[in-house]
């Protein structure tokens, strides 16, 4: 049988602190990073994944996928890509490693590096990007995959497998269409908090100008700032559609008026208003804050999360993010349960990969799940794609369809060998660098 | 100034899986573990900490607590031991690592590690026990170490202020009586899913004779053996409380049938019937089940998710873990959130380790924040106690105040060289006879 051979993991960061790209009002100063997995076999399959954070502890995330590694090593890889809902439950549910999250934090994100790798690997045998495998799947195949426990009272199998059947009806028609012109974009590149007025009014104008459906602003730090920000952005763009983003920043009546003193602006949504895990928190702050729509999900640890931010009527959109759960099955489970709710999925993005990742769950969602582009965008940055096989192609402010088979994680060697962390080229020159600009090391993830 | 000159951490195991103690229904085979921390500074203070496991993965833990250590090592002790809320936000805020929770699963239980043995330290230095230190700190201190981030809708400081101040009265009365009479236990040893219907009925009438408060029984393996148990324990005890704990094995409605299907045996609560991240389904769960009551806490992974189990009416039983949330300090957190909603404290503890740790929670609530013993207990199992430098000491059911300076983490250094894994001496020997019994390698925790 053809087996698993070797999982090899990298710390790879990239020095994004020393810019100010990402900062916002809790992330001030991240290093994009990846903690990156390859898992190969003898039947020469080699399949990608990673998890992204920001810098400092991306070598917890890594000896976390060594650690469930070690449950995948020597295993008939044919079992797992063909049963991948069966090799989801074996790493997530061991008897021992389970008590680390259950189902949350670093041990669920490096569970997810490795289940999405594995469908990487199933992608690529099938010569298919993973968007467009989702979309031919069987309905009873993903069902297959989707893990319910803890779902049940909001998503029977049965209710999910009417989803997708009902979403075989037009698919090819949608399928056609996703190739032809892809799936809208909004971006945030313009609202980082350390970028200068200035550079925010140019850059919104040029995401106007680009055909982008939406931009964001990061908001929380000071509501001064905030609201001079926000007249300079609407007055940039218009009519435009703008979001506005506080990273967890509040509590609950705080995100209240905080936002009611931004109204005037005429947010889209208010996104991660306070902390994530915050359920009741959201639901309180949505009925405050209307007609703001409320957003969250980059931080949401698990479907369950997830499911009871929909039971509660806590949120108008969704934001999957496809490293922070258990992989592409558990983002599956999360589209249904969105889709069930009928509340539209808007993915986060950006970091470093992520635009490459997510791009997928969107087209799959438009083909078969939710089936609408009204109200859907996917979050673009316009950070580090020239490290990946496959970069995002944006075309007039829409995501293109990525065609390569898989999921879309591969990063160049080149590139993981020189901002491998702490050694790689790349590190020893900015450490150089940062010795001479008197920027601080620990800042720049390399405070051992 | 006196400062942190080293932190060192040791991967600790014990082999519990070839007895089968601790088997339930979702841990079948745990190896409790201690991923364990020392602190060390140039005045000669050492504080110890550490975070409970079930073995595989332990070694994620420890190089999450190595991650953090790097963020205090160099840094003046003083500071940090009489600004215990600043440095626990010093590590639980850190703008890079926090992206790795925020706030849950290994890495704020690594926080909690390192914060506890700063705990440890401050304890050691005013030579008293944690629990008899927090009791007699002032409120306003007592205030300053606690983390109202995201709870401020539930309480606030002045609130919590109040709660302390009241709990002022008659504190030295009930300080005397603890170093009197302690305070109530309950025991899980007779319970256990792997243990035969005979120990089941031994044990059983055993913690009866010995004054335990209650009995826990595993259940949800399968509901025959469960009411078969149930029966028998309940003859075994009288009129003796048992309560009955799931480990999150159900979903919503089938906990609320299950617990119905054992409800003529009158259990006195339900543990975990479901994930503990669930909210929405725990209120649901209490109405289904009452006049049972429910109670989670183990898994619970912060304050924050507290709250709203406390805000959704969603417990009958709060039940802290020492090692699961972010230290000393968060505990103090979720007590003070207790006593507002008026919910009972009733820590979990076994493992290795936890008895001796969570004792102090349970006698500080007594004398300042809670301030009764009715429908409180401490979990108690026999196991592993003799390996800490102050065991715990059960007398007629009940716990007796330690007495040592700390916070009863210290477990005897040649019990951590022993058992350190995969090379101590222990190890070695259970390597030898796990290959003898045909007892699973993987199964013991060396499936590297």
């Amino acid at each position: 049988m053809p087996s698993i051979t070797s999982i090899k993991t990298q710390d790879v960061r990239f020095p994004t602190s020393l810019e100010l790209d990402g900062s916002d009002a809790v992330n001030v100063d991240p290093d994009y990073s990846a903690a990156y997995v390859v898992i190969r076999t003898d039947a020469g399959d080699e399949g990608h994944g990673f998890v992204f954070s920001c810098g400092r502890g991306n070598e917890i995330l890594t000896a976390a996928i060594d650690a469930y590694a070690r449950l995948l090593l020597g295993r008939d890889i044919d079992e797992l890509i063909y049963d991948l809902g069966g090799a989801s439950k074996l790493l997530i549910h061991d008897s021992q490693l389970r008590w680390l999250g259950p189902e949350k934090g670093v041990t669920q994100m490096a569970c997810g590096a490795l289940v999405s790798a594995l469908w990487d690997i199933r992608a690529r045998r099938e010569n298919k990007p993973l968007w467009l495998l989702l979309s031919e799947m069987t309905p009873e195949e993903l069902v297959s995959v989707v893990d319910f426990t803890h779902i049940r009272d909001a998503l029977s199998p049965e209710e999910a497998l009417d989803i997708l059947r009902a979403g075989q009806a037009g698919k090819e028609e949608r399928i056609a269409a996703l190739k032809a012109d892809g799936f809208p974009a909004y971006t945030t590149s313009p609202g980082w908090l350390g970028y200068s007025d200035e550079k925010l009014v140019r850059l919104s104008k040029e995401a106007a100008a680009d055909g982008f459906s939406m931009i964001k602003l990061k908001v929380g730090g000071d509501i001064n700032d905030d609201r001079r920000r926000m007249a300079l952005a609407r007055e940039a763009v218009g009519d435009l559609p703008i979001a506005i983003d506080a990273n967890q920043r509040w509590e609950v009546s705080e995100a209240i008026e905080w936002v009611n003193q931004l109204a005037e602006f005429n947010p889209y949504w208010i996104e991660e208003p306070t902390s994530t895990d915050d359920i009741l928190g959201h639901a309180d702050i949505r009925k405050g804050v209307a007609p703001v729509r409320v957003a969250t999900g980059e931080a949401v640890a698990s479907r369950i999360i997830f499911k009871q931010l929909l039971q509660a009527g806590a949120i108008d959109v969704l934001q999957l993010d496809s490293t922070r759960v258990g992989g592409v099955s558990e983002n599956i489970a999360i589209l249904l349960l969105a889709a069930k709710f009928g509340v539209p999925v808007c993915p986060h993005a950006g970091g470093v990969g992520l635009c490459e990742l997510v791009q997928h769950f969107s087209f799959f969602d438009y083909a078969v799940v939710g089936r609408s582009q009204e109200n859907r965008m996917i979050e673009f940055v316009d950070h580090l794609h020239e490290h990946f096989a496959e970069p995002v192609r944006i075309v007039g402010g829409r995501y293109a369809a990525p065609v390569l088979p898989g999921t879309g994680a591969e990063m160049y060697a080149a590139s993981r060998a020189r901002w491998e962390f702490p050694d790689g080229a790349g590190w020893q020159e900015v450490g150089n660098r940062a010795a001479v600009t008197g920027a601080s090391l620990a800042a720049a993830g390399t405070g051992r």
